[in-house]
């Protein structure tokens, strides 16, 4: 049996009533049908965490245009993409995107990006794979100068595939016209002053997560931070499982002696 | 001012009761003074997932020994390790360690493991940091035969330090006297047969995690899983701020036209 056209599941982390994952959607159905699967509740920041210990239950949401299925699950990102993939999904989809996420995930917040799980997850299934972010944490965020970009961007995917193992980290600059798109490393850094601290009425201390990235890559023309604040698209290559050169395993099993 | 001995900072995603992070407390005090910061709730699964959306409370546990305390937070694991170094630990530590993980975390569990999480968050902080697992689920695991590599390893790792962006994912394995240590990769593979599917009293379907791990490498003598099944401990590098070589950031770029 052939298909006419392709089959693209849609996800995010803002959760199912997120702008960003709508305007995805919309992006999505242009190239193909759409089967959005995306978390009931706001699950910013929980990377490629799984529920292990509870019960999934999923859930359609009614009215949307033909080629279009919305549903959520009361679960993590991850969790979206595996029970699309494993029970919702009539066929294997030919792409898995998600976002856009309402907030960057350029640096090293990769490692935390709920929106970047999802993405990872499609990809560890071996199906070509896009998380795209805006650089604006509002949900009232205007995605407009963003889209073309993300249409090419999905065009290119589907037209010629992915290196196996890759997906991409696709952030976008807000509040601008962006230039263009540079294809770029991860810029490194680490997080300053991250926790704010509080006492409550009964005098008990508590902590609530903030923090600045201090990029140790700054001025460094190779990196997605140096080209978002210079008004450019930027594209990530991210591989899910990655593995170290054999030199470094060489010099690891000399320092222990083995 | 200078200190005789290390500062050892131990945490896992099993929580502050788990038997595994009591041993590895006890395998971390022959080698320094421990401050352990462990979930106050099991957080299997929960990869580098943090927490922003609420508030986190620390409490102090007692009735350990000199040289020793215990902490747990209502949090993730990466939550345990950045309010351990921004607020709990006196200094800066020598070493971050986590574990002893109920269950293995070879292969590409790396992807969704606490324990990992945790390890890949003091790498992050340029602290050597490792993740010990166990292959065994039960609460009740032995842990006794894995002992002294775990010693051999930290000491190593105090002596020497880790390459600059890596931290460690050990894994051990259960019910045997372990031959030795291999220095490997982590085997790449997927997930089958994922979700148990159940009806509810009310007749609503639900779903919940299972599924197996397909090892793509099977046979591969430089893998973690072909080692740990010939009862050999593991070492695999992992690097959380990982880039892609050059080449394949060029070959995106033709593929986008840019």
């Amino acid at each position: 049996m052939t298909h006419t056209r392709p089959l693209i599941l849609v996800t995010n982390d803002d959760g199912v009533h997120a702008p960003g994952l709508h305007k995805l959607i919309e992006a999505a159905r242009l190239h193909g049908d759409v089967i959005a699967v995306a978390p009931d509740l706001p699950q910013s920041g929980m990377s490629s965490a799984i529920t292990v210990n509870s019960a999934l239950f999923v859930k359609e949401h009614h009215g949307y245009s033909e080629g279009i299925r919305v549903y959520s699950v009361n679960g993590k990102p991850v969790d979206c993409v595996k029970l699309a993939l494993r029970s919702i999904t009539p066929r294997r989809p030919d792409l898995v995107l998600s976002g856009i996420n309402h907030g960057s995930n350029a640096g090293n917040s990769v490692v935390y990006s709920g929106t970047m799980g999802a993405a990872s997850e499609g990809c560890l299934a071996r199906i070509p794979s896009i998380g795209f972010s805006l650089t604006d944490h509002s949900m009232t965020a205007d995605f407009g100068p963003g889209l073309p970009f993300i249409d090419t961007i999905i065009r290119s995917v589907l037209a010629s595939g992915l290196p196996d193992g890759i997906c991409l980290n696709v952030n976008i600059p807000a509040r601008c016209e962006p230039l263009g798109i540079k294809v770029v490393r991860a810029a490194r850094g680490y997080w300053t002053e991250e926790y704010k601290e509080y006492t409550s009425p009964h005098g008990q201390p508590f902590y609530w997560l903030q923090g600045d990235f201090v990029n140790i890559d700054e001025g460094d023309s190779e990196t997605d931070e140096y080209w978002l604040g210079r008004q450019y698209v930027t594209v990530v290559p991210y591989r899910p499982e990655h593995n170290e050169p054999r030199h470094v395993l060489q010099s690891l099993a000399e320092m222990l002696g083995v």
